[in-house]
């Protein structure tokens, strides 16, 4: 039995976070951080954790968190942890960060994209890039784990298996994205309130979103070669899921055959990422609640060009339980210890 | 470690029934009956469930299910049980009914709101009324239980410990409900249409619905004669939960302090009943994908009236969720196996 | 044509008095008036007003105001125009306070439910309660109206036909109301984030909300005597919308024909309250967007009590669409001028 | 003042044509035709026209019909009127079809797409093909008017402008869309149920939706040259909207400004179709319930491609809307008549 600390426990991902910890038997959760709530009770923010969270909230000293801890979680603002990261608190615990602040190797690139001096750029060699079914081995021996965003995890996991096996004209290739407002935060803006986002969508942050970068990294290492790609989120009318249909030419000669091969190769072995029969179309609410990706592909043999498309739970893979997922392999539990969820339907 | 079998398993109580039980350690679920989807792949009829359950869809042949389980739950239309059941089933396998066909002891009564003729009124006295606060004792040695309604199983925790402490006025008692919509089940009609409901609240079944007898059955026995009141449900644009709101006028001298020291005494000592603090209104989200009920109490000095408040999952404690807490209780499993399902928010 | 002038023209219901007055034809919108986005145009706080509105946002100043329209809406907080209202104003131009500053009569009340203190109770007289159906003539007089809340609106019109009959045994009378989102204003609040509305229900204000008073002043009115009630306001899933399930024991006598009789009395010749046909309940999306009030009625024989339902748009018949009917009234327009709105659906 | 009828008024399209043709001043709507409510009164089947319809739901008998009125809307499945039209009734009335008969010159491609015989492709010919903003002369003068497919209108208007500026390299072209439920009609689907579109979203009839061949189509003759794209639709929880999102790669030397500058030349004098300021995406809630398209577009320097946005209502817009725009096109009133729809917000 491990014990964990989560600095920004009080965000809809630090809320996910307690949700799965609560069902994970090897993890005893012992620090509620969040500024905004020092000294409240943690169940009194979350009322869903009404008699089964007796703890109060925190504040965020990692330092001493560090002492009492074996692994923080940190879903705090860009930008946070990077200004607080020490050699010494990583000799003490291990660090999963949820924010952005370790995901991307060029200083330069992240400064740009989030407006922000990187005040740490010397652990970025470190840090892991933790996205299970990729970097797993790297992952295992990590202090200092970047959790992937959200966006990037679907995106990835949709497009990669085509992009590795070279199937792809990655000139072409656009991830047109659709997510729940919980990705949002629980922050109160009048953008998210309710009567803004019901019965309605639209497309943001199009051409800029911080995510691009990220997105562009991962499958970069991928592809062998750079990839520069057009993403572009939409913010739909539902609490939790995120979408998405990528679009790439293929190469000459390659058949729907030997798409699904490549899926099946990628995926055949992972639990969490589920490769749809033939013809179905991924669904948010088929994943809801669960720490599985569910992908399926399309050729159109009109146009030359492959439809990808992937759905997931962006509070769960797409957060909470990508973090467990990368504490699990850690610490040497299981991985899909704390993570069986099955989704919830309807 | 058990044999289980639904049938009904492709209604939305089905469906829970199938998430909660693949995370209960000592259940092995062997039968998915499916009137309407003999032979095909349950997990094509809820793609939540892919790569999580194998099995096909089977008719709906009791006698034979009886022969191969140790349970069976019949998610089924009213009518459907009691035009099958036998004393050769229940000998062979426990039978809980999701159904209202054994809730109701007077079978006129029964007759007369369900419209239907009671098949087998022989198994009525044994049948057990599964509201697992309430007789757990006589669950543990049943044969047969009678899965309440959801809007019983709310509106009873809600009202009961008022009415057993002798503290209402009975006949000035009303509950208001509200439902989300998977409580109309996956039938295909026009009312039930995702244009329909959203956006749209509106009464239904007014002075009419079935679940009036049965929760007047049940709040008699608390009170110790028979109760009559207004039972009012509501549509809401919601998948799931039930909110209760129900009205009564309290006796001379009762005090705050009274009315939450009967709530103390009902539920201390419950699990899945959570009496919230002073001035908190239950919400259904806080309970979403759990068994809990969230009940609380206001009483308004300026009418002399209390105002009693319920939340509850609709498909988990009102319905899938408490048969398998019903299921615990009949073979002496602890009674929260498999249900510690922690509330999901957002 | 007379001209216009809003207050508070940012919120909600000010949006929506923009909104339904661009298509009333003899109502020119000269000033919207904005404390927060003072300079900004209004279509860029709107933007479905692209195009429609080329409006700058003013400053709040009623004085100047005053000299420049002939009718004021103030859609703005509580208090607010009570600390700015002079006979000169009055002398200038008609005003229309969609808050409850001369809602009530009794200071005493307002103050204790308000916790305020009234700055100009000496307009309390002079104001005229603005429910078009219960004070058409003496609202056509008026150069004060106070235009009724939404829940007070609905509630009114859906139980004073029987209060006004003297059917009903006033001490047993319970509204139970449901309301859209919108009624919570554009504020940024945590609570009215689209994640912790939707997919939830809660009830709020239990025996505390501040509309209370005024249901009760009003259908004191209607019953000749005092009459003190409960009113439990929930929070549903939808932008727009009010139910209304109203209870109350009827007088011994009192038959269904006379119920329905007395409606028909009510509203036979009234345009803009609709009475159901028998059997069908109201339902807040065949309202929505229009200035009707859906209202039905059943007895239940079992209980001897009425159960009174009321359907409606609160941000039109209950704020902005009540609130220009009033002002044709005072203008001398024909009543439904600018509010032929058809309702919605889906 | 000119007569009309409806065939097919029982459907979401057909209602929203009731709805908009009741505000229209030069239109009496004579005829409501429905296969399915035949005899029963049309308040009935869409409860929001309680005593604003009075009629009776009539046969779908088009010739007799055709007598009767000036103009017959028919809003029926593929393959109805093509079924029954004849030259006798474009004589009496003038026709305008919602379906998707008359829309594709190329009889072939028609039958390929909706697996249909065409019954009278001796009319294709003569049908204009109803997109106001492209064809309103030739609509002018029209006897029968084939009133465009939803996406397609969106897709169109969104893309077209840049398309006819040449500045495209329509090779690269793909349209993501997402629409609200009510363009999968009432029909009674368990996938159109509350609960199975609530909290979700997918992609369907991907490389496969019927718009494909109309959207290429149109196109094509804004190109001057024969258009082949992807076009990939999406189910969004909402009633109402559509939202286009649309990629393409631009020509080399084409910059921002004369991007903007070809929305400003195509739409400056347009009044249904709203070019966005700078940096503002549309979004479906801004046009709800009007017959307005929001487009706006941003050129990603990075990608060298071009995202293309545009929101409408799919019902005004993207059916009743343009069908009641074709008409006063055909009738010489003026072209927004009864078309004055503000935008309803939130």
């Amino acid at each position: 039995m491990i014990k964990a600390g989560i600095i920004g426990a009080t965000g809809y991902a630090g809320g996910e976070l307690v949700r799965i910890l609560l069902g994970h038997k090897e993890v005893e959760l012992k620090w509620y951080g969040s500024k905004s709530y020092i000294g409240q009770k943690y169940a009194e923010v979350y009322r869903n954790m009404f008699q089964l969270v007796e703890n109060i909230c925190s504040d965020d000293d990692i330092a001493k968190l560090a002492e009492e801890v074996d692994v923080i979680f940190t879903a705090t603002p860009q930008g946070y942890l990077a200004g607080l990261l020490t050699e010494g608190i990583l000799e003490k615990a291990k660090v999963i960060d949820l924010s952005a602040d370790y995901r991307i190797q060029d200083v330069a690139v992240y400064e740009a994209w989030y407006k922000l001096t990187h005040k740490s750029p010397q652990f970025l060699k470190e840090a892991v890039y933790g996205l299970c079914e990729k970097n797993r081995e790297a992952v295992k021996g990590a202090r200092l784990v970047a959790n992937p965003g959200c966006y990037p995890t679907c995106s990835y996991l949709t497009v990669a298996p085509l992009v590795q096996a070279g199937y792809l004209d990655l000139h072409t290739l656009i991830i047109d994205a659709k997510s729940g407002t919980s990705g949002a935060g629980r922050g109160a803006k009048v953008d998210n309130l309710y009567c803004e986002v019901n019965e309605n969508i639209k497309a943001y942050g199009v051409a800029a979103h911080r995510h691009t970068p990220e997105i562009e990294e991962q499958l970069g290492y991928a592809a062998g070669e750079p990839v520069t790609l057009n993403f572009t989120p939409h913010l739909v009318p539902m609490n939790r899921g995120i979408l998405i249909t990528a679009y790439a030419v293929v190469k000459e000669g390659v058949t729907e055959a030997m798409l699904r091969e490549a899926y099946e190769q990628a995926y055949g072995s992972e639990k969490f990422v589920r490769f749809l029969e033939p013809g179905v179309c991924p669904q948010t609410k088929w994943v809801e609640g669960s720490n599985y990706v569910d992908v399926n592909v399309v050729l159109d043999n009109r146009t030359g060009r492959v439809i990808m498309m992937g759905a997931m739970d962006n509070l769960v893979k797409g957060a909470a339980g990508q973090a467990v997922q990368n504490m699990n392999l850690m610490f040497g539990f299981p991985e899909d210890t704390g993570l069986n969820l099955v989704p919830m339907f309807p």
